[in-house]
């Protein structure tokens, strides 16, 4: 591999002589060797190239900038959003807990790749300074933070909402469909009375509406932005009404309603909005876990288990058992719970570990946060149309238990009081007989006032 | 001890004399001895009474219950809500995960004690009966949920929100005090540039006033009560209107906006009001492990750590170190934290877990979700009174610290550029000497400019 | 209430009068009202009075007590140890994080009784001080850590381990019982390869096996104590040989094998040990999760569910179904666990939180700790004695739907291929039928074949 | 880009044409489009081929497998060891809970790669079934468990502890270094008795010498391998010695002491070995974190925090703030030690929901336990490396610091009492004056005393 020389305020450092990201990427790259490489979201780069776009914009608009400059950074912002730069952001999670490095990644790769558009030879001192001009009004400390709201928020609303919300349109559809299918009840897993296996998935659907509302409800939170806080929160060497223009190029370039954090402090020191959106996303997922859970119990079988719905067969289920077919999809969506869950455990750990005027976790907190909202929106997804689009009520199978459950008994406390019933069942538990039997047996009532006052399509 | 004998659908039980309790409550306390006795959260039982007494009026307005049944019902309530009763919930957390007999001990007390209150004698068969009066139009499933949601909201509307708005207003207070003292700023626990220590306890404030929205947030969920669903959901056994009706009376009765939640099959089945609400005290408790660790690194020392601010002097703090004082508050506080963050492990965890139409992780659920909101009051009180209020700045280590960081160097970025201020922090830094005589050294810029230029107080 | 005047080195303090305490226990009382009043678990106290009489006797042995102050603190540990003194522990959890006001506690409590015991007046300055004579050799940096691993050791060898070998040994028993019944498999929930339900139980029994070997193997580190310390860790204050002969004595004391650390600066600024053996807690909490809810599932029904075994009816299951039972002591075993899940994210992130030379987040490990160690145990004997050793095969529901499989035609893989099978599985499935029809049907093996092929006994 | 037709007990399957995998993982791979491509960890892929060649060998031994079929497959699966077929296994972790259709892809690889190796063309009926042959006496029940167990295995003796042995290594030769260095000690971040930075140091090798033998501790468990239990545990399809038989040669393949599971059972349904010893890896984190922060802040200023050591300079520390130089390593490996504990919560949850004879959570347990043991590993290195091996001391900091600490008097005790040594400290803390000043004061020692008892040096 050939290689030119870069400097910074440390020295020269050796840098493979075709990219061009400068002396502290390749120093970050040689010293943090953990994990696979290039690890760092490519939704935080894209983050990045926003809000340096917009910055460029802001400084130019408040005087600090030349539009020549603005523009040459803004086109090699554009560059990065549209693809063509992927193979310049080399730096892993597991760096310094500002991300530094990663601004300064996007600030050098900006720098050389301008002076090489404006006809520069790449390992000349740059036109474009990648302090002085890129990252002009600017500090990691504030950058990294907005590039992890710019990338939550967007993920957030443009992928993990609309896929929840196709899961629960199609189990809302479900629901209607199943209106009218009586089905048994359960209750600690065991026989209850019955209800309706729309019901059923009535629950499911409004689980869907709140996990969509609770995640709503932190987005206010979400859209505000730290950038014009620089260093510490207070705005050094920012231009007088810096943070709003930048804000506003930022929600014009992205068509989302970012806002400038009101305070700063907050907004370097702490990631609550953060924690308190992925605690929404772990809700979700913490309701995501009982559907699946359910639409598989449902579908357990085929001969030996409930078997009151059928779901979509999609791969031969077994290696080794000829014909076996399983819930794979309603799998997938409970590994990716579970994982949900364990990304809340680091986000909150992360998120108490701030000091003073700064949250040097902030690598890990976005790139877990990311996860958890590209996880379930893509479960949720798949979900839906390898399974839920697919389910179909089992209905001899279902009428078949619903009728000789024994929690029918219910429907007559009203007539003969809890003990009675009790007794009726009980009964028919022992003897292995039908409720009906054992009432009309204990002269409790008559076989005329059982079928009337025992229906279990009054019952739902 | 003597014993007289209950019974109930399983036959006979014999219950200790003098309580009011009968044979379930009996089995239950008998086959669960597990952890501490009668663990069962009082805020649970007290909701019960809450409940209970609303379900009598509601049957009573709605013509299945007698005003006579009624109000003895209540009557005996209202003797729980004076605490009157306190010995006669022995039962643990760690029992039916749907608190079945929970409910069954409340329903037996109620039955008992109103027949003696009617001039009846224990043991008695009660002219109120368990279950066809006091549990009337009830189940387990649809009491126990709503029993929680009364205890969590009442807990955090009437504790958890107004001790954290306490905390927040001494903090705010604090911030506006200290809004002149220019402090150094630390990132990465290093000297950074200059902010005003109002500033920074501007952050704290923020944080708290997040914390306290992303709880409100979720308290429109939370004050949805199952109440009318009985078994599964379908609110079989309750008359017309009787879910509104009773959800009014609670209402009425607490004073608090409590509503009857529109699908009762999530309602059962799912905690999700639960997680949701946890969720936002898990990330108050994010916030305020931030704000206690800040505050103890600040007050650090007294002559090796940072000592930039002075905190009350409660206890001696060692048992050997004469003289010794610790930042105790500050500790409780974020063990409180700590424990809250495991609390959200366990409620999520729970969460997951509903199969069918029931949740049956009811008891812990809801153990979990009041120690959090029952700590996390209490801490913020504790350390508002006997910490935030007592905060002094400790001028004078304050001044000696800003007036000797190498981060001041910022301010010259602007005029000569970040490279060269780059290279005066560094010469000082090598040469322990102070950033105006490298600046003069280095030739970069004159000692009145220096003074011009680098005034930290123009700095915040 | 009536008050007398104590003082330490802050100054005077009202005591309640008749209480042994002192000043610093009283000014803890008032500084730290967080939750319930005396939460601090009792067997922390009693691990100091343990430590307290093996700090005497080793500082008596060592020359530096005399041998009538040795015995009028010994004596008042051994009343703490037989539960007189109950009422005079009045402390928090949620205190100091090095626990120091609970160490000055028993310090006072036995200074001030024993001055009572040898006649004085309380009030009066005692004979023995609390600090010079009781705590002699001693700080709460090495007293407190050293109660933690005495208290949570003692737990688990004599509660917890003997708690799961009591179930592993029911387990067992029903293991070889069950050893010949012939039974339906399911992975994914779905109807797999039959085995016997003996091998099911086996499972379980090699489950908790592991757990207990795996807890027994943190035990080495856990009997470690960290006295001698003292204030950091060097021992400062304490005479020779020190440390080693307060272990002996506490060995002696606790008929258990207690050793000094080898290093006190690991033993007082972590703890690791705690976290250890935690750590596998969780994991027996993880094993006995799956064992609960595999028995639950097993026994589902009575006559919707999976039925294959029956548990005992220790209550009424519901106050509203009449004759429902339920799966109680699955449900509070699996509530115990998921709080142990939680109680692990609340000890491994205070494990994390030690600074320098000392953690503070000792209480909360502490009482997470006991409390996980308390209820496994309890809820092991539980779960034994009213679920475990009545669990009964039903051995007609087990036939039937072993017989009625497709996953027999596993069993044909060898003689006609996995893709043959698979064929015979699937047309069975679709057209309702038997493997052994459809396998005639198709011509892929005799009816003869069949029967010798395909015999679920065999396939066990 | 173009097809062929592959075929599977479903029917036919469009499979890109160059590809050698077959219709089941292209099932998969279009059924499964959830996070990044082929994210099924590549450990897990070779450690398969481990297996596949083990269990060619041992079918073969046993005679049911010839032996040209025995090398075509462990042909195959050299290929696969030397990373000549990487772009082969494209499925991802969010896929069926069993890892089935990763079982499958590897079983199609080796199939037409055998083929193909024959002289075969891509797509016709290869010479090796993949189920009959490659799969033989196999199941993805067993094989996967037993991918897990080998790959986790292998990485953390290969890696992680290698990895923390050499960071041990280097913090006992500091602590060796710098075991005169006599600095003050600090409890509650306060001020305490004196101790050695090497004693200091000390702790943290002790801590880490604990967390390899916790390690260490769970490694008979995870070197127990499932294969030979097959579907369900019983062995159903594999001939007589199998599981000894295959174990032998994946120990001897790998050279590392695998044996067979003597529970099948357990070894399906339940992954308790995995939960074991990412629990040890989790302490370790614990640990590690302990030691980070602890460093940092030592480390912090340089001229307004604590300042007592030296780390390396690696990178410019900001974007905005010149010259400054932060402890990015610690940042890198605290955030890692915050990704573990996550994944513990993750791996704990998964591991409780086994259910009857198969936990279907493999690949997401696998994925988080190669994360930790990989992520751990390497930041050890990085942090040994780029931080730890260049720690010095600043000797200046730490004698100034030292000298004027109150917490000297602590050797007070023994000559004057805690109480008399309080007041001493007390009056210089007030007066800003010395203990030697205000003992002589006070009158309570003479300087000659003061200074013959009060020599840091002794106190250490």
């Amino acid at each position: 591999m050939k290689f030119r020389t870069e400097h910074d305020t440390m020295g020269d450092v050796q840098v493979p002589a075709e990219k061009f990201w400068g002396a502290q990427t390749e120093r970050s790259r040689n010293n943090f060797k953990i994990g696979p490489e290039a690890s760092m979201p490519h939704e935080i780069i894209e983050a990045f190239a926003i809000l340096k776009k917009a910055a460029a914009f802001a400084n130019c608009e408040l005087g600090v900038l030349s539009e020549e400059k603005r523009d040459m950074i803004a086109n090699v912002c554009d560059e990065i959003l549209e693809g063509k730069l992927n193979d310049q952001f080399p730096l892993v999670i597991w760096q310094t807990g500002s991300g530094t490095q990663s601004n300064m990644n996007v600030n050098e790769v900006i720098s050389n790749k301008a002076h090489v558009n404006n006809g520069g030879v790449l390992g000349e001192k740059s036109i474009i300074h990648p302090n002085d001009d890129v990252n002009k009004s600017q500090s990691s400390n504030d950058t990294f933070p907005t590039a992890m709201h710019i990338a939550a928020y967007k993920k957030v609303v443009e992928h993990t909402l609309p896929a929840v919300k196709k899961l629960r349109d199609t189990l809302h559809a479900k629901s209607e469909e199943f209106k009218n299918i009586v089905k048994i009840g359960r209750t600690h897993l065991m026989d209850a009375t019955p209800l309706t296996l729309g019901q059923e998935f009535s629950g499911y659907v409004a689980q869907l509406d709140y996990a969509m509302k609770a995640i709503t409800n932190t987005l206010d939170h979400l859209q505000e932005i730290a950038l014009g806080g620089t260093a510490v929160g207070t705005g050094l060497n920012t231009p007088k009404d810096y943070d709003v223009t930048v804000a506003k190029y930022i929600s014009e370039f992205t068509d989302l309603p970012f806002v400038t954090a009101p305070n700063k402090f907050e907004a370097l020191a702490a990631h609550d909005a953060i924690v308190e959106s992925h605690g929404a996303l772990k809700q979700l997922a913490v309701s995501l876990y009982k559907i699946a859970q359910d639409i598989r119990l449902l579908a357990s079988g085929p001969r030996c288990g409930i078997g009151e719905i059928l779901i979509p067969e999609n791969e031969p289920g077994s290696s080794i058992m000829p014909g076996k077919v399983n819930p794979t999809q309603n799998e997938a969506m409970t590994m990716v719970c579970a994982q949900v869950l364990g990304n809340d455990t680091t986000i909150s750990f992360a998120g108490t570990q701030g000091n003073y005027e700064l949250n040097v976790f902030k690598p890990v907190m976005a790139y877990n946060f990311l996860q958890s909202a590209q996880l379930l929106g893509d479960a949720c997804i798949s979900f839906n149309d390898h399974c839920a689009v697919g389910i179909e009520p089992n209905l001899s199978r279902i009428k078949e238990l619903v009728d000789q459950s024994l929690m029918l008994v219910t429907a007559l406390n009203p007539h003969i009081g809890y003990e009675n019933a009790a007794k009726i069942a009980k009964a028919a538990h022992k003897n292995g007989t039908t409720l009906k039997q054992e009432a009309v047996n204990l002269g409790l009532l008559t076989a005329e006032q059982f079928d009337e006052w025992v229906k279990p399509e009054d019952m739902v």
